[in-house]
């Protein structure tokens, strides 16, 4: 069988440097390409390539870029032929990094950037990487007996338990609107990629809030042994990852496995 | 007790138009601010204005751009100084008038134009027409005799079935994500506004599917029962809003008053 082949969007840092670091070490023989806006100033993960000679490819994908995405996929598509996971990992509260707690600080241009990051960016990304997915070997995730239901492929779309409609009890934080269309995204992916063969399971994660700069703000509101590392975050999300299959598709998962309410 | 005020956004045609011509047809005395990109070429807006002499008044708003919504509660701040209720309703499938009904069609510019108008618009009308709707004298709904819980001012967002996203089995229509986010920003407003008082109600209606323009590519799918003239849907959401209060306040509403799923 041919090795796995994942591609982290978003990967310079966070979650997404470190899914990099959890597949290079746990999934031997494995690939990942990873993708972020400035190579040149991703030095962790330049120091990880190194460290990882010949397994780690890195490319430049800025997810607000629809060239840059087509263009990577070209390449994923040149040199490898075939992905077998997606991680859509980049996220953001606010261009400014200050999310909006309430009205007052909402202004059209925050919002519209934070939905292009956020969602547009994930969509776009499973446009042009699909085709590829669906020439995978199906090397992560928990494959059935019944060849009919195996899976090619796999996106996952880092979401937030904020971004649940029906959990939403608080209020505030309006970056809750890109997460919720991206859970409908990847919803209408999880249907239309499953339609016929190969199939493509598609699902949200909620990585728990976790200590990076994204949800600095967020820190006071949690309990300190619900502020996970980035490398404990990412073990619950891998854990999860190798279960699923396509029986799982279309649905948003917290980091425990539990399922969330949209 | 003063007479109501309503502003319907979006009511150069279709359901916006329709809101406006019940209003003042059914709710008397009261006012109808009908805002619309191009009041010059709404002619049968206009139309309706020249029967109803003194009763309404007639704003530019593109709900695209902030600047024209900023002015525009201006201009209501200092004729009317008050609101009772907001209806969001200009929508669009896609800046084409085409839906995107697979990923194939997908395009960032186009879904991030689609967003701009069903998802930011309604957020940043709630914005700058909040503090009016909170020195609204409630007009509309059905007030409890509690004081405490009683309105000053309604939103309504008009939404669309295909934005549920439990609801959704059959994919395609990527539109759905602005819908989606929409009804979280509904929620999202419906806890900031309701928080103190004055208490602002904001609710997601889903009109149907309703013989216009923007449904057109629907239509095939719809059996001829529920495809609804504009005056049937609009006599059903507004019996909806006749019952709004605060404990009726976040949730998303069918035409037949059931409540949606997220």
């Amino acid at each position: 069988m041919a090795y796995p082949i994942a591609l982290i969007q978003g990967a310079s840092r966070g979650l997404g440097l470190e899914f990099c670091r959890y597949i290079l070490k746990n999934k031997s023989p494995s690939a990942v390409i990873a993708t972020c806006r400035n190579p040149d100033r991703a030095f962790d993960l330049r120091g990880l390539a190194e460290q990882h000679p010949g397994r780690m490819t890195v490319l430049k994908l800025d997810v607000n870029r629809e060239e840059d995405i087509g263009a990577a996929a070209d390449r994923v598509k040149e040199s490898f032929g075939r992905l077998d996971l997606i991680i859509n990992s980049s996220a953001m509260l606010h261009p400014s990094g200050k999310g909006e707690t309430s009205l007052r600080d909402v202004s059209a241009q925050g919002i519209i950037s934070t939905l292009t990051t956020n969602t547009v960016g994930p969509l776009i990304m499973a446009k042009y990487f699909a085709p590829l997915l669906q020439k995978g070997g199906g090397g992560f995730g928990r494959q059935p007996a019944e060849r009919a239901k195996q899976h090619t492929g796999i996106i996952v779309n880092i979401t937030a338990k904020v971004g649940s409609i029906g959990d939403n009890g608080l209020g505030g934080w309006y970056y809750r609107m890109s997460k919720a269309a991206l859970n409908m995204a990847t919803r209408n992916l999880s249907i239309e990629l499953a339609r016929s063969r190969p199939k493509v399971v598609c699902v949200s994660l909620h990585p728990g809030t976790v200590n990076t700069d994204l949800s600095r703000p967020y820190h006071k509101y949690v309990p300190k042994d619900k502020l996970f590392d980035t490398e404990r975050s990412v073990n619950y999300l891998m854990s999860i990852v190798d279960t699923l299959n396509i029986e799982k598709t279309g649905k948003a998962y917290n980091w425990d496995g539990t399922e969330l309410p949209w």
